[in-house]
């Protein structure tokens, strides 16, 4: 069944394994008119690039984007935009032998008992390379977000159960660090406990945070496609999340309704933010 | 913008205010065959009406489900079936208070900034009387999945800090509890944290916990509408929740990877669940 | 599966049998702010109702509308808008024939071929009835173009083989007819083929052509959703259309392109409309 | 708005413009394990390239198509297909001059008055070169019908205004000449009638013909996703094309009841065939 795609205006369908031809998406609903180049894509493509410092998996990829359609004289035409991501550093013999085996914590498994056949190639499809077309594809959304002034950023703000102060920190500096963590001194025992465990082939969790910034009021449409609703959707999509949270999350399970409600005062101007600015899944602005 | 179903095989559209003529839903993509009569229904719809005890909102309706199409002779058709439970106890009188100001913490604000005006009687289509259609849509899923020999099973694990034992107690009777708590001495408890906010005009948060058993391997789709990403979507487009998390969720993020995959041995067999049966989106059975 | 919805942004989802409870709709996406009332919908639906001359089918039914959702104190309030037709002349007893045996030109072999079963009461839900649904979500989406400006009018041109003069007569006068045909003198002989046919327990096809003024340039989405296609998408989901035809249709087939192509001049004052008004499925204005 | 995808289960994505980088085709929802290759496809576009006779325009291309992913080791793996055939003879210095005009016949304006601007080049995405991305994706679509025993075969049955004996001829050849037609004779006239209007920088219309053998009962969803609705669809999102007919399509709307339906004897087995195999939105076998 087609599962693809993502959207419905706006709607990125992506395609690609880890080890086939390339990687790549097709963003549809993209508007007319927006100046759009190779090189804009690049910039985030590049930041996600794995290997580039001793802290992440050490595949290099120059991970080059070309686009094939629906941009014609450096401008959206309205048409289609197809991205294209050829894999180069496809060393499938390094996983050979995982063709006889199921790794754990991977769908290698579930892919099988599914599909009949798997493609065992580093993950094939389910491989963490898929994001590398959501990436691409992000690139894309956040121009077409900025010609709305809404600015989306997002920080790793825990790793290995060491909690950043992201409350405090200024996050405009976390796109430089290797580890996206605005507090340093956070980041700098996040990255001891990530070296502890590669030492004992080992891996560890974290949790990301993301603010949205200038967002208007009377985003999210009741009832099933909640600006939550989807959000969430969206993030549980990629592999390995296992939670999501709006606003103060679980905590506001521990909260007293008298002191989780967002006041409003004059209506409007909301005094805290404890729903993350979303109330019966539209934004408050 | 048309938002108001879930689903694409099985879909279900809802319709109806908190103080309209009435609420409903249609579902389509219902198998024929199956036998459906109303007391099917209307079993589930009497388990979730308020006012029955102390404990609950104190409206009291009786809730009655009228099966509208899609069933002749006691079997489903293949054609779509349309429910509607009348409102009866709409006293809007009681909410004319709420005409003119946004109460904090739901939607009445958004709802209003979004749509220019709004039905203020006890929140129109954003009440937390919504989730009437969607336990009548439930209770005919039920019965789609029991067809397949899945069943799900939901308890309250927390209310107001007050956390259950869910891993050793037996679910089977929590249904029959009026606090679906499954911990008989934690729902002592959270029954008292609930009378003492009530006396104080206040409410407490609280988490449910939700098992699935006899679901095969190979349910869900990679990439975007993974197993995970389609149950969040549906979780969250539920009023007032905030947070979700699958299989050990946040506690996976201050875990290292040796001790949170879930081994199998022999394939297949797993030894442990901290991924909530889901790995890449897909059941692993 | 799901396919009683149609529609994306403004999604119309139906329900119903000939001889069950009722029929109706869910309107979704209707924008809010729009007055509507009961009136408006039923004088469409009292156009409809059949038996009220010698020439329709015989069934007698009030077919009165009752709005359940979506509305509040006169306006649309951006919730889904569901509406309800109670059955009341469901003189099953008559079909009971039909129980064991399959009519000719009807679905009622391929229903239980495809669903195992059928409700044989009147067709059930392939009866023609099913139209009475369309009819009142047609009247709430004209209320939608009529915001906009856009008219769309729908005439007979032609039954049993006689042929209006549907470009000199005068459109606005037909919807009081009986035949809703502009040409008196075809509808005079329409109507005394109708009336042989009967006699003969035959029947007569027909062919209706609608127009639609007022639409602006751009309407229409590239490649797959072309207005055409959508259009035609639409016409053909009525039981027994067989064919549609776009301005000339299947005539453009035996036509030269120099004399089939719409001449502008200047550009935007087409001289023709051949095309029907919409060139690469996008309208022209 | 998105629209350049087509399908629920199988879906397919197109995307690409007649002078770009290239065009190409995503596929979601393919089963796994068939077994397919780059030939395969490439087979049907050969038959579809123009300019291999003088019938044809006269761009050459070879019009080569890669496969990007969810191929492995000869088999589709059910994670979605993407196919590229690259543009080479993209000679766009011959349309300059259409950069400042309109084409009549052609989505130039439209799609200017939609967008604001366009790719003039050659038509951009609503050159008729858009349909190399549906062939492709069409080769692929057969192989799953073939696998289901399903064989569609389309030929041309009119040009000019010459109608082609399609009934008594012999289809199965019609593959292999240049246009398509069963009935030498006509084709030689319809080769002249082109030739004609070729030499007097004019062109002529045609009608096809399709026929599907092998299609079981049941398929086809009521009410909107009705088989001939949706086939309509498909057909009338194809550029130019202005008209669809199913079964004996409008020459019903000048016959009879009691000689248009298909009687059955026994049930099942219809002695006729003008309904074109669909009732009620669902076919017959």
């Amino acid at each position: 069944m087609s599962s693809n795609s993502f959207g419905t205006l706006f709607r990125v369908t992506t395609f690609g394994e880890s080890h086939g031809p390339g990687l790549g998406a097709v963003m549809d609903g993209v508007p007319a008119g927006l100046s759009l180049s190779e090189e804009h894509i690049q910039k985030d493509l590049d930041l996600r690039r794995p290997g580039r410092s001793s802290l992440h998996s050490q595949r290099a990829e120059p991970d080059k984007v070309k686009i094939l359609s629906g941009v014609y004289d450096g401008l959206t035409t309205g048409a289609p935009i197809a991205l294209l991501i050829e894999n180069q550093d496809a060393r499938s013999d390094d996983y050979k032998s995982l063709q006889d085996i199921f790794r754990p914590g991977h769908a290698d498994y579930c892919w099988q008992e599914k599909f009949g056949l798997r493609d065992w190639r580093g993950g094939g499809r389910s491989s963490g390379r898929e994001t590398v077309a959501r990436v691409a594809a992000g690139a894309l959304a956040r121009l077409v977000l900025e010609a709305a002034n809404i600015k989306v950023t997002g920080i790793v703000s825990e790793i290995g159960g060491i909690k950043a102060d992201t409350g405090s920190s200024d996050w405009s500096q976390a796109r430089e660090h290797p580890l996206r963590c605005p507090d340093e001194q956070a980041a700098a025992e996040m990255k001891a406990a990530i070296e502890t465990a590669q030492k004992n082939g080992d891996s560890v969790g974290g949790v990301i945070e993301v603010r949205a910034s200038g967002v208007p009021a009377g985003l999210g449409e009741p009832v099933f496609d909640k600006l939550d609703a989807r959000l969430g959707a969206a993030i549980l999509s990629i592999g390995a999340v296992k939670g999501v949270e709006i606003g103060d999350g679980f905590a506001l399970a521990r909260t007293k309704g008298s002191s989780s409600n967002d006041l409003m005062d004059p209506p409007g101007n909301f005094r805290t933010n404890h729903a993350g600015g979303i109330l019966g899944g539209i934004s408050n602005g």
